[in-house]
């Protein structure tokens, strides 16, 4: 690859493909009739959600407040803050809530959290809608859709001078753990069902409950209808990675996002090629890969063409990848300063590393850098 | 914890057991003879280096040219970059060796790289030490001592017009899979010997050697003699964590570095808390954790007193935390908003979550806030 970067480990992003992902969920969810809400957890950057909104300001999912702070700076203006939030939270979230034009959503599980959110809304005479979160099997955030606090989290808030009950949101995460997408509708229902059962009943309690959301890549891709859901949360897909193409979510074509990579060193000895791209670069996510049996880091491609070589990264280090390989063949084709592609198991952790940056192509060629931020 | 930090999560440093685990350094390379080089990667901090190097600008140990930059920015002037060199970072190599005051080592296992650097001195017109580095039977990085070019690199570096051969250099990274402290000597003596051994060689065909480097932190705790070593590189045991402490290289109280997260949810159905210290901020790295047999991503304690609770988090989430909970007394001992402490797995993945800063505190008050970096 001729100089997209003057050094190594750097994330690279290619633009067509990131597009077609984006087109596919957002003609997805045109077909099934619910609103896309991309997550932007995965990418941290304005630019690919601008492309996975299809250019308008939102409506976008966040993970953290940072995210939605720098969302908002950069124009976007209908978020789901989509972790339950806390007291201490407040005050950085009403001050979001309260800029113009700005329609932030929170999300909540927990009675007394209801209450002080009523509490602090009327104080600071900001208007925001919370939704209740619902647990549909994964046991992380949220209530069973028949736990008797739906209502009650749902009564109080909705008679909350400032706070509006703005729905039930969740996550089919479960999917993720599918070993095939043969399983994934089954899962898909189940999310589906938890969703709408919670809203029946808060619908049945004389509640409103505007918004039913849920989500995940796989469920969505895979759902068979979405009747009763108003929108689907994802993050993923604008990347995809190594674990949901080998999980059958996608194909290895699709992946948008890897690591330009330098050769450096060969340990003949331990019949390896060592990488500069290594568990902060990569990070440490098995994730879902090696369905076969051998899990990995990603798969090593060539440099330009993003061909895998079918060599993996089987081991890493904070600086170095470590590639197995059993025909010394290797050595002379990617000597020392040769440059490869990862391929990454979990996008959003290698995304992650603290890179600052991607640095976009279009069909190889250096197009734009768009800055992407961590922490919180 | 009264306001140390207006949110989580975030990155709390124990100055008074960091002070004391560089000291018990320092003063074990001077029992055994050799000069402490501290690896910075664990911390990425010039105040953090300080500590380590007892006030003193270097010498130092880096693992990308970015820390060499920053560091050499904060005014260290005495380097090792202790991962192989490429050719496309001698520019960026060369031009910070040729800073006034600075010594900048680099390392090589490459006979076509030494050639290279030696051009590109000779270009530059910039002196530089390269080591060449050496496989003590992990095989990451490294020749085996008795590799016929360990001699040729020797010589090629050696007759440079700007190049000198700077010696020898090796780590014992298998003394991190020890299962506990009884296999840690002899792990030590492999290290020593290999570079001892390598150096010897170097003698014998009249090269010089002047440096014979070693070092990991347990081999160095552990090590009998360390006879024909001149420096060692450590680098977890400014911070240690719960691997290092659950194969007895070190005591629970030794760990400096902790994140402080809040409670943001009961999943009862579960019977887990969720805390706000997910796989970004805690990495995914299980390491060698669980040596009971439960792997996990690091000990929920005290948020004030840093006792640990007999909790861990056992699954995460980018943004999530699972503390599994036998007891329903929790929901009540730690309510949602409740803060506490997470003693992390491994310290130098966890450190390089996005954070941006440690918040320093003596005896639980805040008294600094020492910046930190990543990326490359």
């Amino acid at each position: 690859m001729t100089p997209v970067c003057a050094d190594t480990p750097c994330l690279i992003l290619d633009r067509l493909r990131l597009q077609a992902n984006c087109r596919r969920f957002l003609e997805r969810a045109d077909q099934l009739g619910v609103t896309l809400r991309p997550h932007v957890k995965t990418a941290k950057s304005a630019d690919v959600a601008r492309v996975a909104c299809g250019g308008q300001p939102g409506p976008i999912t966040v993970s953290t407040l940072l995210e939605a702070q720098r969302m908002v700076a950069a124009g976007f203006t209908d978020l789901l803050y989509a972790v339950t939030i806390v007291p201490a939270r407040f005050e950085r979230a009403l001050a979001l809530a309260g800029q113009p034009g700005v329609h932030l959503r929170l999300v909540t599980d927990s009675l007394p959290v209801a209450h002080q959110l009523v509490e602090a809304t009327s104080a600071a005479g900001t208007d925001i809608d919370c939704l209740v979160e619902i647990d549909c099997g994964e046991h992380r955030g949220g209530l069973l859709p028949d736990d008797p606090l739906v209502l009650e989290i749902g009564a109080v808030l909705d008679t909350g001078r400032r706070t509006r009950l703005g729905g039930v949101m969740t996550h089919g995460g479960q999917s993720y753990g599918a070993r095939g997408p043969a399983s994934v509708p089954r899962i898909a229902a189940i999310e589906r069902d938890a969703a709408v059962t919670a809203a029946g009943r808060l619908g049945n309690a004389g509640l409103p409950c505007p918004v039913v959301s849920v989500g995940s890549t796989p469920t969505f891709l895979h759902a068979e209808h979405l009747a009763g859901v108003t929108e689907v949360r994802c993050g993923v897909y604008v990347f995809f990675d190594v674990s949901q193409a080998e999980r059958g979510i996608c194909e290895i074509d699709d992946l948008a996002l890897s690591v330009l990579s330098t050769v450096i060193g060969h340990n003949r000895a331990g019949a390896r090629l060592l990488l500069d791209a290594g568990g902060l670069a990569l990070s440490k996510d098995l994730g879902a890969s090696g369905a076969g049996g051998h899990p990995h880091y990603g798969l090593v491609c060539h440099a330009e063409t993003l061909e895998p070589l079918g060599l993996v990264v089987d081991t890493v280090y904070q600086e170095h990848g470590c590639v197995p390989v059993a025909d010394p063949a290797w050595y002379e084709r990617l000597p020392v300063g040769a440059r490869v592609r990862i391929l990454p198991n979990h996008a959003c952790m290698t995304a992650a590393g603290g890179y600052g940056q991607y640095l976009v192509l279009d069909e190889g060629r250096l197009v734009a850098r768009w800055p992407r931020f961590d922490g919180w």
